[in-house]
Formats: structure tokens, sequence, C-alpha cells
């Protein structure tokens, strides 16, 4: 008998029939023998409503009061879901976080899970009941129900499969796994049977929305092993495991990109010792986070270019805190550009084999495409190229590593 | 100083703006020097969708998880309106039933409020922060939350300030007070400033929907003011009170009326010892309430007719009842007719003045309208007629006892 936590979001659990139909997939894993606590989320457009309400009462809401509101979302799927699973003849109950309960920081509306006290959901999935618990709420250092921040529901399946040692955690999308690239994009991408928590946590955060990044960084800390798959089929989707676990591995895993970027040049920037930091320091104050830099070798020792990226949201607050600073930062001008894309290959076999980087830079320029920016990590490179060529990119990167289907 | 608890129902509640008028109107209240607690049901329609979730996903659902799901409605609008309330400057923080708490049985879909732990509440209230507690909901034995049937949230102000010692429990509604009759059918109708908890009960439980049968049992146990009036128009509604607060007192105070009232007549039943007990034993035992019942003197004295009164929507579970023991009871025939109306007059002065009964009688008789079944209590005076006849009879009567305006 295996201990496995299963996790449905908001699309799943968008309406009552989707509902009972969750309570089916639930009910074949208990007939597999298995032992099993589901997560549910809120069904979908309810929170985006719930919000709504808040932000029409006041644009400055008190988060502990949202918290209040939001949360209310989980708390109607899980009872309605407990109901389900009884129609089908199997014992189960719902479980709010205040009520297990899910401890968090007093952070409201962001809160982290510190703990979780599994005692009395432990001692009734001993006596053969399904645990319904709610995803993304918990209770805080006040006692006042606090919630994770969007799509913490991931994160709360997590928590909870560490919580319980279970043997897997289930999140059931809308997709089938994680795939080498996006198959929308490029029609070859394959699915991945497993991907390690590293590589998984570079595709979360370079804009593969399947997981929560925090999920991956709380299941890679507990060593919890995710699996992704359909809600909707019934077949096997992609185990997020240790490296251990993974016999065959490849040189690259997977391919991102992410539209979410802008690049910002200063031209002509006074090339001094604190230059940097009286233009980054600014930024982080105000909430720009900033990703790529990039800084030319200077051509007088007097002055140089800099180039950075921001969040395509956080675009017009980052030019305003610099055109605020242009005396004091003595550029010539800001050139901005929204139209770009920053493209990713991960794999963890980078960092024993040299050459991936430089395949990627050769396959872009063998396609005519210009490399902007570049990054690079552990087991990534990045790089920003114009808009436009976001598609050729892909495709073109994914049969140079050898990732297309045969 | 006083203390106040505010009451307000979901079409007070019903939409975003309306929740910043119940804000404005609770502010008002503070201004007037007042300590306040609120309490509020959920957004209108909200509980209704909730519910047919439940019984869409099973007809026959767990009331615990149902009180998990319905109890979510009002838990939004107490974080909405407590933003509200912050919006307009005021300190203010919302509280569901389990975090005070409010402890009730474990009757799950109708529990009874046992007890409410003020302390948290009296505490943030004392530093000047308006209480903003979720009605119909509480905690029951089992930790899980309970609610209390529909309409309960008039029960849980009434409970709050009988925990508070409040000075008063204004209940706030879309009448703006109670009427000597239904001013619908009545355009001389007249909104009384005071009536006692024992008239108010009568006319709760005979038909008069503005407050629930219970929160007035509570008022009058526990000697809590209750103040019924329109959370829409500011002007003073009508208090429920002690007698004792009451200087001028009519004979009749009001005239209500029933039309959720169905009558069966047993024809030629056995005149026997134990036929009475033979047939409201069955019906009792079928969850069969039976109301007035009369029995004609037996003219042969060996057979009777015996008629008597059931709810309309019992009405047909009550005639197979007495189907499936035809041969036992030995009747002749079943008579039942569902288009007969229960009007009532109730009044305090009734017990000291006599002829109330008679004025009744003689003025339907005047009239000419045939009374069909006869009820009396120590305050009121019912009788059974023909439907066609309610809004002749309520004019008739309502002027006869003189509560005409004038």
């Amino acid at each position: 008998m295996a201990r496995i936590v299963m996790k449905f979001g908001g699309t799943s659990v968008g309406d009552c029939d989707r509902i009972k139909n969750v309570a089916r997939r639930v009910k074949a894993e208990v007939e597999r023998g298995n032992e099993v606590a589901v997560v549910v989320s809120a069904m979908s457009g309810v929170t985006n409503q719930l919000v709504d309400y808040c932000k029409q009462i006041s644009p400055l809401y008190d988060p502990r009061e949202y918290d209040a509101v939001v949360s209310t979302g989980e708390q109607v799927t899980i009872g309605l879901l407990a109901i389900a699973l009884q129609e089908l003849g199997l014992d189960a109950r719902s479980w709010c976080g205040w009520q297990l309960p899910v401890r968090t920081d007093g952070a409201h509306g962001k809160a982290r899970i510190e703990s979780i006290d599994t005692t009395g959901m432990l001692a009734a999935m001993a006596k053969g009941q399904i645990a319904v618990m709610a995803g993304f709420q918990g209770l805080g250092p006040d006692n006042r129900i606090s919630t994770l921040g969007r799509g913490g529901s991931d994160t709360s399946a997590v928590a909870l499969a560490a919580a319980l040692h279970a043997d897997r955690c289930d999140i059931y999308t809308d997709v089938d796994g994680i795939y080498t690239t996006d198959p929308r994009i490029v029609a070859k991408a394959r699915k991945l049977d497993k991907i390690t928590y590293e590589e998984m946590l570079e595709l979360a955060s370079l804009g593969a929305k399947v997981l929560q990044t925090r999920s991956v960084e709380m299941a890679m800390k507990h060593r919890v092993r995710v699996q992704v798959l359909s809600s909707f089929v019934d077949m096997p989707g992609t185990l997020v495991c240790d490296e251990d676990e993974i016999v065959e591995k490849e040189l690259v895993s997977g391919i991102a990109y992410s539209r979410d970027e802008a690049k910002i040049t200063l031209v002509k920037v006074a090339d001094r010792p604190g230059v940097a930091a009286a233009i980054f320091g600014p930024l982080a104050d105000n909430n720009v986070n900033v990703d790529m830099i990039v800084q030319n070798v200077s051509e007088d020792g007097k002055s140089t270019d800099l180039t950075f990226t921001v969040g395509k949201a956080d675009l017009d607050r980052a030019l305003k805190v610099l055109e605020d600073r242009k005396t004091e930062l003595a550029y010539e001008r800001l050139v901005p550009d929204s139209n770009v894309v920053k493209v990713s290959v991960i794999g963890m076999g980078m960092r024993s084999h040299a050459g991936v980087a430089q395949k990627m830079f050769q396959t872009l320029a063998e396609k005519g495409i210009n490399i902007l920016v570049i990054s690079t990590s552990e087991i990534k490179v990045s790089v920003l190229i114009a808009e436009d060529y976001t598609e050729l990119a892909l495709r073109a990167l994914h049969s140079a590593y050898g990732l297309d289907v045969q």
C-alpha cells in the first residue's frame, strides 16, 4: 500500500460534473489499494470573482480580510468533493486549513507554510477515511485565515505530502505532463517520463506554468516525488524526482521560453565605480525585479552601454525610476524594448558536458537569429532574442539537441 | 454609550454597493457614540447557489459537509464588510463562528447555539474595533462548522446581543417594522412602535416572515430588546420588548394570516377511545405536523367527523398515511381541502378582556364568512376560512379592532 496525495486544480473541479469526475479518479486510486489524501483548489473563476469583490470595495484592502474572503473558494470545493466521494460509497471528510491546522507565517495574502499538524488527519486516514484538504489556505500566527498567494494549492499539496511522508504527490492539471518544450509551438515536442527537481525548478521559473515555483522548491527540499498528469485522460504523466531515480540522463531535458520580458538599455552611462549600485538599488527599492544584465566593454574609458531585462509588467515603473534619476546617472538616453523573448535550454547534463552553450549559439547563428543578452547558470543557458524569432528558435534548438519525437 | 448589535440580511448586503451602504449605516451608529458589533448574512442568492451545488452532487448530502459549503456565504460578507468599514476610516475585523467560537449542538444543518465565547471580541471592541460576525454559523462539538438552518442569522444576532449584554439588537430588513397586518393587503395597516415578545412570537409562527421564530424565543428568554427596521430608509422601526416597557397597551396588536395550511376531514370515523391516537400517532411518526383539530359531536354515538389542518407541503404525505390505514381507522372517506387560510388576531390584552373572540366571530359572520375550524391560545384566536375570503376578512377585522390608521 502506498500513501498518495492527489491534487486537483480549478479547471479539474470547475463544476459539479467535474467534481464527480475527480471523485471517480480518487476512487480508482483507493481501489488500487492506496491510502489517499486529496488537495483541491477553488472552482475555476471563483477566486477571481472573490478578489474582484475585495477590489470593488477597496483597492487597498486589508490582506487579513482578503484572506477570509478568498479562502472560501477552496472551502466550497472540499465540502462538495467529500459529498461526491461519499456518494460513491467511500468514507471521506473535508479539512479546512485551520482545522488541521496548516500553520503559516503572518504574511497574509502571500503566506508561507511553516508546519502542518497531521495528527487528526492521520488518525482518520488510518480508519480508512479519505482526507480532502483545502489548498491555498492556512492559519496565521494571529489565528486568522491566511492564503498562500495565487497558485498556492500546488504548494499545499507538496507540503501535505511531505508532512504525511507520502510516497508520491500527484498534481492533476489540464496538461498530461512536462514536455521538452511547448507542444503548441513545436509539434515534435516529447513528454518526459521523468525530470529532476533542479530542471523542473528552472522550467517553472522560466515560464512553464505547469507547477508553481515554490511548490517545486518545497518538493526538492523535502524530496517529495511529484507526478504531473492529466485530470481528464487516464495515463501516466511526468515524475519530478531526485536525479538518482533517473537512469537515462539527457544532456538537455527541455527548452523553455518566456515572453514576459522587456529589455532596457542605458546608452552611454558613466563607466565608474558605484554606477551599477546607483542603477539597480533604486529599481530594487521600487520592487522591480531585474533578471539578465550585460555591460559592454567601455570604448572610451569614460562611458559604456548597460542592458538588462525586467518583467514586462514592471517596464513602465522601471523607466520612471530611471528617468527620475537621469541627472544623477548621467546616461545619454534610455532605450526600452518589449518585443523580446527569453529562450532557455535546461539540463543536468550540462554540468559535466562542455559545448551545450556553444551548440545553442551556433544553432541560432545558423538561422540568422541575433542574441541580445546571455545569462547562464549551472544547468541552464538563457538568451534574449527578438520576439519574432520565438518559434523558429524553439524548433531549431529542439532538433539540435536531439529532443524531437522520432 | 450604548452597546448595539446590528444585523443585516441577504438583501441588505446583496452586492458591493449595498455592503458599502451598510458600512455607512454602521458608521452613523458609531458616530452616535455607540459600541457596535455587526452580524451579517450571505449576499442574497449565494446560499441558494451553494445549497444547489450540494444537491446536484448528492440529494442525500452529508450535513457536516453541507455546513462546510454553505457557511462560506457569510464568511465572504464579513470580510467584505470589514474592508468597507476600514475604507471609511474605522477599525474593524471579521469573526467566523469558529473563531469566537459560537458553540452549537451537533445537529448539523439545523444546529442550536449553546454558548458564545465573547472574550476575544470584547477585548477588541474595548479597543474601539467594530466586530463583524458571520451569522448562521457556529462550531459543533466535533470541532466542525455547523449552521443554524435557514434564516438563522437573526438568531445569531440575538444570541450575540445576549452574550454581549447589548442594550439593543437592531435587525435591518427590507421592511421598516412590524405592522398591525400585511400592508400589501390592508392599506390602512399601521406600523407598531412596540410589540411584546409574546405577540411577536405568535406573529412569527403564524406566518409573518419578518423575524425567525427561534430568534424571538431567544430574545424573550434573554430579554434582548430587538428593533426591526429598514436597511434602506433611515427611520425608527418597531421595538420588540418586554410588556413592562409598553405603556399604552392595545387590546389586539396585530392580525396575521397564513396560506400555508390545508384541511383534512375524516368523514364518519369510529367514535371510540383510542381513535385520535390511532390517527395522529402515525402522522407524527411520518413528520406531519398537525395544527388545528376539531371533532364534531357524534350524532349516532357510533361515528363522528374529525377535521384537522396540516402544512400544505405535508398534505400529500398526510393523505397517504391515512389511506394506508383506512381499514384500521374505519372512516367512510377522506376530504382534503387546500383552499383555506388561517387568520389570527393576537394581543396581550386578550388575557384580561373578554369578548375578543366574540368580536372576531361576529365580524366574520356579518361579512358572510363561514368559519371552518377555531383554535385559541392565551393571547390569540385563530380561525380557518375559505382562502377566497382572505382580504375581506383581514380588512374587516382590522377595522373592527380599531387598528386602522386614522
